[in-house]
Parts: structure tokens; C-alpha cells; sequence
């Protein structure tokens, strides 16, 4: 019977710039092959630097750290900016945030969250010697749904869409859907052993399919070219 | 250690109109109070008797029943419509779709997934007189990101949205972020484990937090009303 555990990483430290994430994870968590490993926007942006000073009595200051963040507003409501980030992501006051971060500060979107995915990776296969998937997840809210849910920004030997095209439904006739965006899947499974109040920031996934497992990215796969969009 | 097991139901026999879904699911999954049921919105609307027969080679039947299920079309282009259903989901060709579906048939959207959704849980509250929450799940695109993810439509017993508010982080501050779907990342969980071609249509989730079994409504907790959107 196909089944999925989803375990919560436990006893993360507070983290720091210049920490290096994989070995505070397998510190925490024991880790096998096969295992897809989620990891929070908020600690890889902490991990990275990716936090700057913002008043927080000054919605100028913060207002203007959105807009440098910003590539394109799509829409804006009261203090509420929806915009694109230079990533291709389109999300609330893109992407920055102040929650689980010390007073003063607001966390800014990794770079590359790819990269960090790859890095965070690279350093599990190193030591404690495992081979798992990795994604940057984050907390983004949706068009015409209330409420938010965890999608992934990005990833590294995990695929990000499952790419169906060519396959049969059960009926043998060819599916009518057939991309399936595993990566954002993953996440929210993850989200749901998280909890925004906790603070834990990872999550492991384990029972993955094992043909998931490949070279893969959120850019290159999930991020709709803008040209392709019904809604920008 | 927080920890979720989400296991496939596997077995299922082929659903026809009329059929009791609640004891095809019981005879196929061991199911425990505290569990969460997802089942996936194909074989609710064909138990249901929401099939109607469409000629395939007949593109124009298609879009009128496309069409009759549409309050409101947002976007067009080429064969895909973007359209709002009855119900207020925003979807393509709102929700009609033939994949696992008997030649020369399509399903519709439940005309009530939340009630669908009491349906089985009373059902399943009868015998094997288990406690559950029960979610109806379909499979949606998104805005801005490429590929599906399986989303609630329905609910019964469990939260469509977390609310938080009121809720600190792990620093004391109030969270900015205050709810949270967990009903579609509980949906996008079980799509983990079912596949869109292997005709798994059911999905059991065990290890869900008490607090979030309580009556619920996806229609009422997460469609956006439309006044609301800034997408719309």
C-alpha cells in the first residue's frame, strides 16, 4: 500500500547568517536515502543574510523594501502589494516578512532558492552521507481562495512537475492533466506538521516515489513565463 | 515528534451513480477516529450521478456543457475556459473533465461538494462508526504557476481554513500570516499518494491535529467572495 510519513524536524536552533542549514537538519532529524527534505523560506533567508534593518514604526521603510524587491506590482489594496519578484514569483509584499524574525528586521526571498536547495543538498550528501531531495518551501496566498497554503520556491533532485504527458488515465485513454506540480504538493504536506506558531522550520517526507527523484528547479519549471499568463 | 502518514486507498471498485461511497471506502481502508478521508471529486460526482454524455468528436457539445456550468467566464483562450462555477470555484472548463471517465461521458463538479463531503462522514459515522473528517478533492491550475495541485472543494468534520489570529510566533509577536488553508494542503497531501493515472482515488490521513476536527465548510471558509478579489 502506497503511504507517505511526514515528521516534523524538531530542536532547530534559532538560526543565524553564515550558518550552514544541512548539518543543523541532520543534527535533528535522522535521515535516509529517498527522503525529500522541506525547508522554510524564513531560516534559509536567516541562513543566507537575507534580512534587512526596517523600522517598524516607518511603513515608508517598509514600503520601500518591497519595492525594491519588486520587479512588477500587479495589484495593490491599502498596505497590501501584490508583485513579482526578480525570481518570476508572484506573491504578497513580495515575499517579505517580519514574522519569526527579531524585532527590526524583515526576511527578503533567497536569491536563488534553488541554489540554496542545491546547497542545502549538496551538504546532506556530504555529511551525514545521504541522497535526498530538497525544497525551499514558503507561505503564499492564491487568487480567487482564501487562505494560504505552503508552496515551494525551490528545489534540487526533487522534481518540481511531474510530467505526465503520454500517460494513460486508468481507462487507457491519454490524461487530460498532466502536470502535476509535486514540488508545491510537498510543501504544503509539510506545512501541515509545521504550524506558523511553532517554529519549526523543516520537514521530512519519506516514502517518495523513487522516479521523482532528478535534476530539477522552481524557476525553470513552476514559474509561468509572464508572457504565458492568463493573470498578470 | 509531529508526524502525518498519508496512505493510499487502494481497491476502490469502479463507482456507478447511486453508489454509497462511504461503506467502499470503509471496505478498502482501516479506518480510525482522528483520520482525515480524502476523496477525490471523479468518483463523488459519479456516485453522484453528475455524468453527462458529450459526443468526443464534438467540440461544440463540449463548450455548451462547459458553458451551462459557468456563472461566469474570466478567461478564454483557445479550447480553455476559465470560468466560475455555481459553487464560486474559479476553474478551467469549470471542472468538466473526461480523464477516468467512461467513453463519450464527462463528470461535473458536485452541484454541493460540502454536503458530499457530510455525506460520507455521516456514512462513515454509521459503520464503521468511525470519527473522521471527510474532504472532497479536485485538481486545479493555479495563476502564475505552472502545473496542478489538488485543492479541497468540500469538507465535513475538519477546518477548510486554520485561523490564527490572535496567535503569536515563536518570538511573541502577532503572526502576520493567519490563515491557512489546511484543507487544500490536506487534499494536495493525499494527491501524493494517489497519481493521477493509477486510478487511486481515495486517501487516508492519520495524525492530524485534534483542534482542527470541528464543522466546516470549504464554500463558505475559502472561496473568495468575488467583491473581495483582486484578480477577478
Amino acid at each position: 500500500m502506497r503511504r507517505l510519513e511526514i515528521i516534523a524536524v524538531e530542536g532547530l536552533p534559532e538560526v543565524r547568517p553564515g550558518d550552514r542549514l544541512a548539518p543543523m537538519v541532520a543534527a535533528c532529524a535522522a535521515l535516509v536515502d529517498g527522503d525529500v527534505v522541506v525547508v522554510t523560506q524564513k531560516v534559509v533567508s536567516k541562513a543566507e543574510g537575507r534580512m534587512v534593518a526596517v523600522d517598524p514604526d516607518d511603513p515608508a521603510a517598509y514600503a520601500a523594501v518591497v519595492a525594491a524587491e519588486s520587479v512588477r506590482v500587479l495589484r495593490r489594496r491599502g498596505d497590501l502589494v501584490i508583485s513579482e519578484t526578480a525570481s518570476g514569483f508572484v506573491c504578497a509584499n513580495a515575499g517579505i516578512d517580519r514574522s519569526n524574525v527579531p524585532d527590526g528586521y524583515v526576511t527578503l526571498l533567497p536569491v536563488d532558492a534553488d541554489r540554496s536547495a542545491r546547497r542545502i543538498r549538496d551538504g546532506l550528501r556530504a555529511a551525514p552521507g545521504v541522497e535526498v531531495g530538497v525544497i525551499v518551501s514558503d507561505t503564499f496566498g492564491r487568487t480567487w481562495r482564501q487562505g494560504v497554503t505552503d508552496v515551494a520556491i525551490g528545489c534540487a533532485g526533487i522534481a518540481a512537475i511531474l510530467d505526465l504527458r503520454g500517460t494513460s488515465d486508468a481507462l487507457g485513454r491519454p490524461l487530460e492533466v498532466t502536470e502535476v506540480a509535486v514540488a508545491d504538493e510537498l510543501a504544503s504536506a509539510a506545512e501541515l506538521v509545521m504550524g506558523k506558531a511553532t517554529g519549526v522550520a523543516a520537514a521530512v517526507i519519506r516514502g517518495v516515489d523513487p522516479s521523482w527523484f532528478r535534476d530539477a528547479s522552481v524557476r525553470a519549471e513552476i514559474v509561468r513565463p509572464p508572457a504565458e499568463d492568463l493573470f498578470r
